[in-house]
């Protein structure tokens, strides 16, 4: 499948590059580059020979955020709409409120969220508005020093959106998130790294080597299937109400790996060996009702 | 209207600034002070000139706690209720358990909570027990080097209230929440900062000027709608079960947010100008049912 | 009771000292290991005399994990049962899927977690999977320089078990949570203090008597009713949709601390004096329905 906006290259080792690509306009997010970037998730992300994805910008930006500079009607919405919360629950998987009332970015990270393998951010250089926040349903964040981060929605009038309001604070904790999205100030590297929202900072020519030496660190020798399964762990028990949800999923995700690769994983340990896994990430069973 | 334990002030920016003062008492917290928190929080802080609420305390003390002083019920508790929590819960509108039951503090903190403007506490000295619990409401807190925080609930055989177990642990995470309850020590204002309690330290002298700045800095040329959106987003989602539930609130809000600044704040970026909202705070549409 | 894999004893404070006694084994976890664990939490530790937990490994280990030298199905499930989600919730209290589904770790911390105690782990050495995850629902972890920490599930072809999703996050971020689970890596003990698992770091030889005066300074003239109510609060509350949650339940935990030992609480602070608490942690009321 072509794309207009990103790249999209899978190596030898299941690592996938993702690269916003339309350097021109700092890699700015559009509705084309919103609707590439669900559809690589949902689709090609998916394929088995995937195990692990980078997402990067070409040029010397990461993604500039929503490009103002399209015509008319610059969010999609339609104002004459206006439903209240309850009406735009019920009504949300339908037209017309999905499109003319759901936030784009959102669709985005949604996609993102959902693909149960680990997905690293290589934030490259400016990253502002939505491309800030895409990269919050990213697993970890990884940047160059010359990186600028800006949740910026305060100065425009709007708010965070695309689903930032439930990642950047399980990544910051609330007091700095609340600071954040109040000063709506572009942070450097090193302060983005200082509130813990970024994991490392690296030199601009070694950053997407390290993002790309770290997923292949997660995904050599593993299985499929046990990674899919703790990424869902992990994000969904960060939010239930008691441990007792966890031990509800974990159990019944331990039960489904160990049949599928965690006998091979004990048998490799005890034997001295490589595992060889053979679960595949299209069947990781459903942990969650 | 006029206060007896408090003093209420608003600048010409829209900074409101509300001083603990019962500085003989070290701005002892007791049932009046109680009282008119939480109407100053319902009723004066909600008028569309004020724009942002900093707290802090006359004399040398923040808020030394509850009152212990005050003759008789220190807790105002009708010990011949007992309730179970299902009878609470079933009861809690309705007197008595209302008031024979209900924690006072949590009272002031909930009515600190509501208010869509961001709250920033000036900790210029002492805060122990509600004084300290109290902060935890507010969104940023600020210490001056004297300040001292204390979680001493257990030392006096009660538990952290003010809906403080909500809070806490967003702030400081669950390791440090309990460390700081179980061990009810003062902290110094050291301790508070490197433990991420606190968002910076300031010369006393310095405290409450820096507060002020933050604060302006936050709703200077801002939209009130956006930033009172903003803050019902990032707390509420950061306890919401997945990202979806982000996605259906954040989807809500950037729609009203839109429509009432955000076509004026793009306009502005655009044009290269300063934006002028014109939607108001009193104005900020419900977004969670 | 006489156990055979751990050790329990109480000192005259009621700081209970429990070790995981199998040193030639580096005390890994069997199913024997797992009935006396939750044996003893759910029993012993909860006798009045009792008020305090302190949890290390006897030798140059504290766990080195699930005993994978077992003979056959090491982890005791029913591969037969194969449940949904829906029927393993439905099902959960009953056979066969609890013994054939559930997992054993998650019984063993579910223990620890509902214990209204202090409980502290002391790692002295290697904690590897179960090893590293039962440490997660104790409310502190203090570290040997010798310890070495995995969450080394992703090795093995299954995931983090033992809720261990459910704590993990909470004390670390979801962040860093990720990453050592993507990872399953052995973390050193700087790796495990500086992402914020480790409360603090120990010589060898002052581990075990740092935790313990740790545990005594928590619980010495303390109220267990208090101490225990305030463990409930924070944990359910960290994981509570709002603030209003907190004020129902810590209303209802202040009331009743408030009669068991607050009067005296306050009574003993006006007396300058230590105060005399006669509140029994069996009696600790329940607060959430």
């Amino acid at each position: 499948m072509a794309y207009e906006t990103i790249d999209w290259t899978v190596d030898a080792d299941g690592v996938a590059t993702l690269t916003l690509s339309r350097p021109d306009a700092l890699n700015a997010f559009d509705l084309t580059m919103a609707r590439e970037l669900e559809q690589v998730f949902l689709a090609d992300a998916r394929d088995d020979d995937v195990r692990a994805v980078v997402v990067t910008g070409s040029g010397r930006a990461f993604c500039a955020g929503m490009d103002l500079s399209a015509d008319g009607n610059v969010f999609g919405l339609d104002e004459s709409l206006r439903p209240t919360p309850e009406e735009f629950r019920a009504a949300f998987d339908q037209a017309p409120y999905n499109e003319g009332v759901r936030d784009t970015g959102g669709k985005v990270t949604l996609a993102i969220h959902a693909l149960p393998k680990p997905v690293i951010a290589a934030i490259n250089g400016p990253a502002v508005g939505i491309g800030a926040t895409m990269t919050l349903a990213m697993d970890l964040r990884l940047a160059s020093t010359k990186a600028r981060i800006g949740f910026v929605f305060g100065r425009l009038g709007i708010v965070p959106e695309a689903c930032s309001s439930w990642f950047l604070p399980r990544i910051v904790g609330i007091q700095q998130a609340l600071e954040w999205v109040y000063s709506a100030d572009i942070l450097t590297a090193e302060q983005a790294h200082a509130g813990r929202l970024v994991r490392s900072l690296h030199e601009p020519d070694d950053l997407v080597p390290a993002a790309l030496e770290l997923a292949r660190s997660f995904v050599k020798d593993r299985s499929t299937v046990a990674l899919g399964l703790a990424k869902q762990l992990l994000y969904r028990n960060s939010a239930a109400a008691e441990p007792l949800e966890a031990h509800l999923s974990d159990s019944l995700a331990m039960y489904y790996a160990s049949i599928a690769d965690g006998k091979e994983g004990v048998a490799a340990f005890l034997e001295k060996r490589t595992p060889e896994f053979r679960g595949r990430a299209s069947e990781v069973p459903r942990i969650f009702p």
